[in-house]
């Protein structure tokens, strides 16, 4: 099977995911895969509302367990396939993952058209903080400047 | 005591954990608080490589912990106090946890200066999916839209 014939089968799964879960009433209309080599690594589906936890997005609870299963914050050399373009969350915890891609079927207007607020949070993240319609407060500080050169000056971190 | 002057004391709680968690080796040097009326709620700290899960930013960890204490998938009425602007990812969990405020100290910059890519990941999130350094693959689907649709006619959905 190709390459593409592949991305399309485990996009469907990740399809037949969110749609399977939403029936089951664990949350939103969202699934994802994380593959690694043509191995499925781990599955996810949104379960904000029945988790109770607003970061529980297909893509999120997919990285989270690929992660676990592979003992590594990272998911070098992986592919996501998600229902659906990733929201700015998700799409922050995909760049942390570092995959080596990103498959998907319907955009963030498609989930705009059905209620979601991805569409308003792309617009909204380029804003300097102080131009956003949630209110930002900067408090420079200098031992939050001392905390960063202390990170610096650790002999022992553990980059990521 | 004023506003302002709780803002300072909260904020600099979260600058404490941020060394604390740092110095025991649990990860970045990040913390972050969930306050309602003058109360906290949870405290988070940055875990990515002591927890092996990329998500796990300090404000990620203080949301999810917060939504845990109050039962509840939003955050409305609260504010979070972060030792760092929020990254992407921590930035679209807050809008989607819907919190009245955020402070916050150091700055993307500050953060990019001792090597973390959130002022990248800044410059990636409003670029279309296509042309950004990450390989994006848009496959659309007849499928995908009709889980869109059966959510939209779903009678007992929860919205979030």
């Amino acid at each position: 099977m190709t390459g593409d014939a592949r991305d399309a089968e485990f996009l469907r799964e990740a399809i037949r995911l969110a749609r399977e879960k939403m029936e089951a009433g664990l949350g939103g209309p969202f699934g994802a895969l994380v593959v690694r080599d043509g191995t499925v690594l781990s599955r996810g589906w949104n379960q904000v509302t029945s988790a109770r936890d607003p970061t529980a997005h297909a893509e999120i609870t997919a990285i989270r367990a690929a992660c676990q299963a592979l003992g590594h914050f990272e998911l070098r050399g992986c592919v996501i396939y998600t229902s659906c373009e990733p929201c700015p969350m998700c799409l922050g915890a995909i760049y942390w993952a570092r995959p080596a891609r990103v498959v998907y079927a319907s955009t963030r207007h498609d989930a705009a058209a059905i209620g979601f607020d991805d569409e308003f949070i792309y617009r909204e993240v380029p804003l300097p903080p102080a131009e956003r319609t949630l209110a930002f407060v900067h408090l420079p500080s200098e031992e939050a400047r001392a905390v960063f050169r202390a990170w610096q000056e650790k002999p022992d971190k553990v980059r990521y």
